[in-house]
């Protein structure tokens, strides 16, 4: 089972991620966190990684509609988007896969909010495209 | 298939998320990243909601080893541990199961580093309890 969709973009690292940002906004996403994955190993233990950024992208409404359903959920939010390097000026974006990350959960009401989560992820993939 | 562990614990809001937070340190966990739900569900879309705080824990040996195996793991990451309302100054602590988290990751590497964050994550519940 695919845990989540990639596609490759060229540009500038920050330029990217700000329009992987612009991108999960049209759908209604914002971005809560971001972990710099680089600076958080190099500082914690010390180890040079590639530039990778998590972003923790959350739509308010699908959001509470799950918690509505499943108080517990929130151990699987939000749902990350990650900018990971892959080459000169160029970098992977990869959205995860609501559906595989909460397949665990035995709730018909949080599948079919994952599934309307998940083509929304696969949306902002395919415009970066 | 369980996707969380969970205890009460009594006191405080910001007390407890204190202690969580200092027992995830005693197991290696640093929290990178702190959603507060009800704020958010406010500001966005105006729905009050329970005292709802979604910490985002990161144990950066782990988390490397993952990241090395593999890649795309970022998307999963970091572990949650979530702080909610449970009644009068009494709130329910749940960490996530990285093992139900990452279930569709086939990656026997990956399987072995989430069993033991998992027991990390087990030894948190246990000793707020």
């Amino acid at each position: 089972m695919n845990y989540s969709y990639s596609t490759k973009v060229k540009g500038d690292f920050e330029e990217v991620i700000a329009k992987v940002t612009e991108e999960l906004k049209a759908e209604g996403f914002g971005v809560l966190t971001q972990i710099d994955v680089t600076k958080t190993l190099k500082e914690k233990i010390d180890v040079d990684f590639k530039k990778y950024r998590i972003l923790g992208a959350c739509n308010p409404h699908f959001a509470h509609k799950a918690l509505s359903h499943e108080e517990k959920i929130g151990v699987m939010l939000p749902c990350n988007v990650i900018v990971v390097e892959a080459g000169d000026d160029l970098y992977e974006v990869s959205a995860v896969s609501p559906m595989a990350s909460m397949q665990a959960v035995e709730n018909e009401n949080l599948g079919a909010i994952a599934t309307e989560v998940e083509d929304k992820l696969k949306n902002v993939i395919n415009r970066l495209n």
